[in-house]
């Protein structure tokens, strides 16, 4: 995918298509006061780029639809396996008070928690401080009784794209999100292995390397 | 600025002035076991776009100049003062305590400090997690004590681009970055005022809408 940069010539025309449609290449170079030979580069590269439709002996129309959106294919053609960060995990029974000292080792936000190797729930800092403060012998309790738990934990799998995380990250307000090997194997609920995290960190930064690239 | 899908024909020829620069119409033509009449229209979408400069009488050169980056150009253009939200602000004189409360009441995820009305620090859940744990009398001891202090703290003018912005947060790694008003009406050192702020969820969601919009 590459840039074209139009013409102030050629945006003329795509107004007039616009107002216009269908108009032949002849009432465009009309209203140009141009000759027709002239806007013929013009009118070839707006429907090579599939800006303008031509069909014969109707004229222009506007088509818009390659109004392509290049940041969008870019970031959806980016899978979160791609971006991932290490997950800090710790097992239900770790006390808030351990967790807690994981999160600073660690240097992260939120730190994900299983049972028996599988996920069952998020912590967050938020959580950690509402118990630091909130009267909770930190150093018994479990985080299994502070964490958010399933279902209400929202995952990714590798193959999603980064546009579905930042969308699931933003509506579900989380700082991060744990991606996730479901495992359907057994008849029993699906259990989810943890196989990495995205977080809003990894999405600014994929911002300033998407930025800054070339 | 508008993309444009290259054809494979396009990209072939991209590929052969690349390797062969200069190099005629009638060259590539003779390569691609075509005629020139039926290259023109590719070699004009190429020249106009930029991807390609031709030199009467010598020939194509890639020029890869317009290889531009669309994404780039967009996130220079948006200002953060485009994209701030409220700042949550408290004294220097506030505790630990009243500052965790309002971290939790604004749902934020860092404050920052202000005397006289004027930045002096930053304080992040992290730092007040710490304090909360660390033996801290966090009902007596202000704010001031535990916070990153200026000139340590990273700002932003409302004018710098989103970019910019997202660049200093990860470079500095705090989750959010003040815009200040720099004021420098007097003769002492310069002071700042509080106007908004830009964190790792405004960048999260401005990706978003970057790649939801059309």
């Amino acid at each position: 995918m590459r840039g074209i940069k139009l013409s102030d010539r050629q945006e003329k025309i795509i107004e007039i298509v616009k107002e216009n449609e269908p108009i032949t290449s002849e009432a465009i170079a009309k209203r140009l006061k141009l000759t027709r030979a002239t806007l013929r580069p013009d009118l070839s590269i707006l429907t090579m780029s599939g800006i303008l439709d031509a069909r014969p002996k109707v004229g222009y129309f506007y088509s818009g639809k390659s109004d392509i959106n290049i940041f969008r294919d870019k970031i959806e053609s980016i899978k979160v396996g791609e971006i991932k960060s290490l997950p800090t995990v710790v097992d239900e029974e770790t006390s808030v008070y351990d967790a807690i000292v994981t999160l600073f080792i660690d240097d992260v936000g939120s730190i994900f928690v299983t049972s028996d190797g599988y996920l069952t729930g998020i912590i967050s800092r938020k959580d950690l401080l509402k118990s630091a403060i909130g009267g909770v012998d930190i150093e018994k309790v479990p985080v299994a009784v502070i964490m958010s738990r399933m279902p209400n934990i929202v995952y990714l799998e590798e193959k999603e794209s980064v546009l579905e995380a930042a969308v699931k990250i933003i509506e579900h307000e989380f700082d991060s999100l744990p991606i996730v090997e479901i495992n359907t194997d057994s008849t029993e609920d699906k259990k989810f292995k943890v196989v990495g995290k995205i977080s809003k960190t990894n999405i600014t930064k994929l911002f300033v390397d998407l930025g800054i690239e070339n």
